[in-house]
């Protein structure tokens, strides 16, 4: 069976739902996840999702991707714009990674301008909710299987 | 019968496949084209294609657009970075509107950093070559029938 | 008779009315083109009325109204803040140079903080409305006849 | 009868006429006021002139001006580009507010770029000269009868 | 009898109740007086209370206060932002210095973020409303009997 | 009974007393507890103190704190200048925010400047030493009832 | 007959020796282009000569010569400093690229020293007025004829 | 006789020998006053010395030294850096200007290195105490007198 | 027995060896851990040797360091450009601190630049691979014994 | 017979053929005089050529161009971006100032951008490896004899 | 006999009379060096006069100034601007430092703004012509006499 | 024999010992080189020991190098932060090149943050005092002898 997608979920994306809907809409992270199943499984890719809020322990996680997963996922949240040892750790991998937003960074504070994940991701999807998600695992599937 | 979807092609898009092609990849933009027709048939979209060098040009499209599109994806190249016109035009749309890159700006030059389309878009997707144009119109079509 | 004004008017301005009249008010480009007539008329001064979504036409419009234009009235819009090649085109007159703007820039995005056209304009009128114009005639009337 | 347009100018505005008449022009402060109770009878508009040198005193000025004035014009002169208290006395105005130079500061010294006074003006009227007033005031009239 | 504590109030506070309730209360500068005088009572301490809008004035009260007072606070308003003077006139005193604002300034334009008073203060208090002057006489109070 | 206040404490703070007394004061961690415990107590309050080194951790208490807090007081010390993270934490709340530091981060390095959580507390005490966290208690309290 | 050599000019130039001659020039474009032409007869070289104010058109130009000039000249006017377009098509050309300006941009407004163009181009000659269009295509002769 | 010497004094000079005596020395203003006028009359020269802490105060006697002095010494103290109305003051001048400074400011706050007086002064004495004044009258004389 | 030196390690560093060797080299953190234990058993000094991926274990490990350590190396890793909270736990200790890099930051990007870590260091270490911990360990050694 | 063309080199250039040679051809500084008095004797022109690394002297030797040269071309290497000495020096000069670089400096480093020597030459060239300098002697020709 | 007055001369000086009189006025460099030993003759100070136009050759000088002169005088021209190496030297004296300018830097290219001498001398003089090293001498002599 | 290691000092160097000794240590420059040959001969490395004052020696020196040197170890001094001539010298280098400074230059003045020599070197060892040299010659021995 292949590798799975992982999926990485930085600071307060456990809110979701509960936090400002008005920019992260209503569903939960645990309705991202689902959403997220049933679309890897159209594709046959099975999916392991983690959140943490703790910068080191995404970068465990990155770090574990690199042998056991065969893309990453990762909607950084508020470490999107201030971690560089996300972008190292992302810059060890050489399976697709793709960055995702449920908001549009770009229409927020200014300080949300530079995404240091950007600088290493293969690409990014932002400003479609949790169908942001749900698009990055159709271009995973993708990038795993280009001719097709 | 259902509203178009526009997608609009900024400068140099033209010559795809021949410029730069380690960057822009080696797909035309006929082939894209084809990969957007391919990919709205299947959502039942109709699809407008246009193609311009004149920032005035697509700021023409944009606002047609505005009457005509039931979505607008729009890749505006260079652009991006320098046209308020394009930025204005946009705010006047009530569709969605989708960003789309074949590459991934922040990791080029600093001049490609801010984009202006990004400040008004509903979302941007960036960095999967000609994938990036196949996740947009299925973007763009979930935005149309946001309960599927 | 004596040279018209002329009064350009650059991108998106062709929408007024529709776009964002929370900004930008209610009248259309022709409701304003009549109220320049009406002010005109007062002067004894014929008008010219143009729009162009392309700066290179606006360049050019700029160019005719060297010889054929008592006094040049313009509204750049987006081009405000991005166009050198207005500016350089507008250094070349001899004419009064009048800038208008519906809305007041200074209020709005930083980006829209810098003019290069008032550099080279004789005046600045901005945050009126449609009245921006009337009083753009009214401007270019007594330069035009300093004594009066 | 109706309520007086205030008008207030800022510091160093007492010396027009003989302060470097290449860029504010040759007319005397007193020639301004005239200029200012002409075109005001025209429109049936009473008229309080004040200029100070002092911040303060125009923050004074300008509070004054809440109850007992129809609309206020202000050429903040040096203050323009520095005064926060300016800014922050004009915006508990509910009252037009317009902003006037004889000049085009975007010509001149950087540091006349940025105008607190227009962030919080209705509208903004600079390098006419002592026509800059005159314009000033026939906005005013138009601003308290929009349907005129 | 122990000196009293100076309270200072800067350009516009004047105003307090009436200018942007949204931002600054419903307050008046009176009822603020009032407030600061039940509390000071309470220390046992006497309180002389002063506003202007003029920049000169308030350097004044603040050198008044180097052989009067026992402690100042101070909302310096619009002034917070641009006065050197206060800077420099709050540097020559040995008493305690408190820095109170109503409101919350770095929720507010950007160039509401930096304090020259903040920089010369022994501490700051912002955000709650008329309670920051309260909490300030504590503070002062606390200040003065460093061992209680 | 009533909810808690919590009080947060980043990074170093463990080691008060001990770091830089000229700075931050010859009082523990434990002292300043004590302080609040016992300031609170007059206003019938319960206190849940925390403190941790680890950004994640903190966020994690400021979730908690959404439920389970009548307010939040917190002196994030380093992470101050640079947590994005803790800025989004901070807006999922409801309830009172108060930021608090020890010193006066305005007279330090120039990094110390900008504070992400300012721009998302109700207000903020700064400078008092150990009795910023008294006055915190007070205001939290204020806050609570604030017809008292 | 070998591919000619083209040379696009930008915005404006169609009105050389008219405009600004103090730093332009008293020459003609109609006289640079036979400088042009009687420059490039000596090296056995024909010439395209193309003038636009329309930054899109230049990007046609550019985008023809790929295939039919044997090397481009260019004087980008205006879009030297804001044309991130002309950048981009430059960059797919395999041709040499020579940036030419009649004055010395480095003496001008400050918005003047960054060119676009430049970071695109084998080499750029500034400040000789006409004679730089004459010294260019002497340089494109020789990188057609390194050996020479 | 002569015209005098105007010498201007900003604020918080009325603190000398008081304030910060390490910076700005012992000496009162009384005794600059006596040193400048002792060394004025060496020159022949009455004096008239003044000292303001209101900015717009310290305008009103520029703006009487036009017609009254025959040059004008100025130490601006903390207005040197923010006052664009003192700039606009000097510069309405024909007769000397110079700026004194008792401490050298490149030596301390970074805010303190712009002069605004210093782009309209003749000439700027800074760093020597007293003997800056001093200095400058003997300057002010050799000005009035420049082939002695 | 004496007290060991602390040599710490940031995030990604457990990665060593496997990621981009071209710049951090081929040797693994367990090889550099045994070139440290031997320069360090030649001066007769003990080694304690950590690696987290958390900031906040590293915070606590250097103030472990405070009573249990001689000396501390520590190679910040992409904490070095952005971690404030390690900087505040360095300048708590009063042994010899060390930074160590294996690569040159100045040589690459710019976010590379600022070391919030040196600023607190007494000194850096920095391009010379595993090499940089070998050095470290001998300044150490020197600066315990200085007289040596 | 006419006075002679000066070519003044800098810092490192002496090394040219050996040094990176990707960037600055192989050619070294021998050749290159060698290709300069080839061209000058075309026109007639004696030529004086030299190098140094030391700032100071190409300031003298500048100096000594004044009176002794009919034109000055200047490759100034390292010292086009940081020296105000070299351009201080040319500013004397009334003789045609010409900047050459073998590279362009648009494409390499950001501190390569400025030039203090464009800021003062008639003209600058840049790009052409070697033929840069022949295109100036072309240039310096010409402007020596500009009916020609 | 006391110990000599060092005056040294930064690049260029020695043209002085030649180059932009307008800027530096008429007098040479040996006129300055007169006057300067008439004024210090006064003061019975002897007096050491340099120029050079190498950075390096007035850092020895300045240097040689440690032990053999009682004050230093410099106009370190260019250099003011960007020598790091002059402001390191100064920075070792112990006697007093006078920098001075013939003209006014402050109204002059903004490069010209910020001086690394007088961040390290005891004071400044500027903008008086040749009376500028008069007016120097005459601080030296105060500052080595200070009770005088 | 094998080549020597060239040893480099930079501007003031030669003052070591007499200047700032809390910043630069109390040894000479005589002491160092002492230091530097003890040091050396452990390895069996002849050294070359150079100081000076004059950026374009140092150039010279820096040149000399490429032949002659195995190793080249440099101080900059202030010639670190402003000399791109240095910068270019040092990239026409094939042998290990260390930047060494007595201080830590990023706890000091701003202007002392950027190194253009910290770009080109191998590695950099700063903050040790003189101990600095003898950790850059273990280097330079390493970096031989990679293997060893």
């Amino acid at each position: 069976m292949s590798k799975p997608v992982y999926i990485l979920n930085g600071p307060n994306l456990n809110l979701l739902g509960a936090r400002e809907p008005e920019i992260y809409g209503k569903q939960t992270l645990a309705d991202i996840e689902d959403i997220c199943r049933i679309e890897a499984d159209t594709h046959g890719l099975p999916v392991r999702f983690h959140q943490s809020n703790i910068e080191g322990e995404i970068v465990d996680q990155i770090q574990e991707a690199r042998d056991k997963a065969s893309a990453l996922i990762i909607n950084p949240a508020a470490y999107t714009h201030s971690s560089i040892a996300l972008h190292d750790a992302l810059k060890t991998l050489d399976i697709p990674v793709i960055e995702v937003h449920l908001s549009q960074p770009a229409t927020r504070e200014s300080f949300r301008r530079r995404s240091y994940v950007a600088e290493t991701a293969t690409g990014t999807i932002s400003g479609f909710g949790a169908d942001s998600y749900r698009l990055a695992i159709k271009a995973a599937s993708k990038l795993a299987q280009p001719d097709t």
